[in-house]
């Protein structure tokens, strides 16, 4: 039998790569691409049009296509119930080998990384950054624009109002930098003695924001803070 | 093609007006009115019955009609996996222009006002009233039976144990009256200035209960405040 | 009119037992075991596989049936949207009679007891063990592996990062222990009484773990405190 169930609805504009399983009741709405491997679950819904009143909520199962496209990457598990909205000036996002899980959401927008885990229940909002690596707990949300950094932690959750910088452990109504995810630096090839130094900036207040000064001490870890910084204005979540 | 899609289920007792979009994966049970121009994302669920144990649990698909119905409004939104249950003794109603956003719930009985938001992932339990132009963000829940009036704010994930004065900002765990919602007082219709004067009363612990009067000072809010006040008994959140 | 929608997918291994109704897009994948009675609303999820990066995302609407179950008990409700998964050393276990309720979600190998009820948006990790006649508030989540004993409940909203003792109340982030359900003792047949003297132990701090002893002022509530100390290691909420 196929592994794209023929109870699942794939679009005009839909591109599907080789090795892709697609579950009974997904939706798949174009444009979209979805890169070889990746398993999207049953009742997944994606490439419904953004979530703003700005913009025509177009019937694209209909052939009207509209919006500016979903790109689910190489290997990446969509699970059951997850949506993925249409980007409104550029591709929503799902990075290589990423899990977007059951009832999980990307707005409009959203360039999600590589590696990343977004746990069941969770809302990201549009035009958000979440970069490689990153783990957000379940039922977390994250307002729309925030940026996370590579590496990082949402606790469950937890509302995310602020930034997220790398490696950092967030929890907390309201949010508060509790730690650093040690072991994601170290499962990332990082040094695992670099924790306790990222930790030490942070309990200082030191965020790497305005200006091009990168300390010694973070070793590897200075690419993720270049890619943060590179995110323009930040305001990044206050420490425990 | 059709921009009802041959794939959504549009059950027995369901009327629906015209230009009306029913996405893939659709599910509409009666008794159910939709109005003109609305939207219906694909995998929505409308029309199932109260989650009340004294209630059946009916098979309304096999065409065995119970309860109180659903009425969504002319030109409202109703994004995927959003989920709409059957009132107990009266329609749940989402009003003219409203968005139920994706994954969305509401419970049986709620009335929902016009040109209202309930964002992604938000639960709303059974029997309450939320109020014109209200916005309620991502992942937050509201009690069963609680009232939220025109204008208000509730922050991302929060739960409301309480009911929401007019144009109140609601945040936290528990939550609190952070402030006035002063751009929807404007985009109402209001002077600006009244954000203000109502903020005083708030701050002052005056929710406007219990008695007929009115202060001068809230001008064209005074309706909003009736409104409030004509929802039976209240217990208003705390200020922060 | 069949009381099984057509437009339900029961796949390959799922057993339906007597007077079962399942609705459209529902999807049951197996290894499966629906018992007499249960109600399964539209657009459910049940038996994709664990969310476990060393487990097979496996396509088992096309056959290919691995892991090790699910079972809904005789008389249960899942709703619309909810999603449980596969176990992966043992079923995902939904006890006779209790409501998992529109987008709630149990991992895999969760076990669930009798009588309870899984709110609307509600998250369970994986191994987590729930008793009988629980009730977790709407878009609340509880972390994998943490045990929630008979007739507790947990609040609207609340992250359970800690363990739930028999009857105990819990709400707020971080969780805390705010009181004992008074009511579900009454309901569950205890003299109602009993519920002072287990609010005093908790109070006192007496959780009733590491040891055999029971406080003869437990009455018949002693056996859940039996059920409790079973569960092996166990990390209890604070007391607010």
């Amino acid at each position: 039998m196929s592994e794209i169930s023929p109870l699942a609805f794939v679009g005009e504009g839909v591109e599907v790569g080789a090795d892709v399983k697609i579950g009974p009741g997904a939706v798949l709405l174009g444009p979209c691409v979805v890169e070889d491997g990746a398993w999207i679950g049953p009742g997944a819904q994606i490439g419904a049009p953004p979530e703003m009143s700005s913009l025509p909520q177009n019937a694209a199962w209909a052939g009207d296509l509209q919006h500016a496209g979903v790109r689910i990457g190489a290997g990446a598990v969509i699970r059951e119930g997850a949506v993925i909205h249409q980007g409104s000036y550029r591709e929503t996002t799902v990075g290589a080998r990423s899990w977007v899980l059951n009832r999980a959401y990307l707005a409009h927008d959203v360039l999600l990384g590589a590696d990343a885990t977004v746990s069941a229940g969770v809302s990201i909002g549009g035009h958000c950054v979440i970069g490689d690596r990153v783990n957000i707990g379940m039922n977390a949300v994250v307002h729309q624009r925030r940026i996370v950094a590579p590496g990082a932690m949402v606790g469950m959750g937890t509302p995310v109002t602020r930034d997220v910088p790398p490696f950092a452990k967030v929890y907390g109504t309201p949010p508060r930098l509790t730690g650093v995810n040690a072991v994601g630096v170290e499962r990332a090839g990082h040094d695992p003695r670099l924790a306790e130094a990222l930790l030490a900036h942070y309990s200082a207040g030191e965020f790497f924001i305005g200006n091009g000064w990168l300390p010694g001490d973070l070793g590897t870890l200075g690419d993720a803070v270049q890619w943060w910084r590179a995110q323009g204005e930040l305001r990044p979540v206050s420490v425990a």
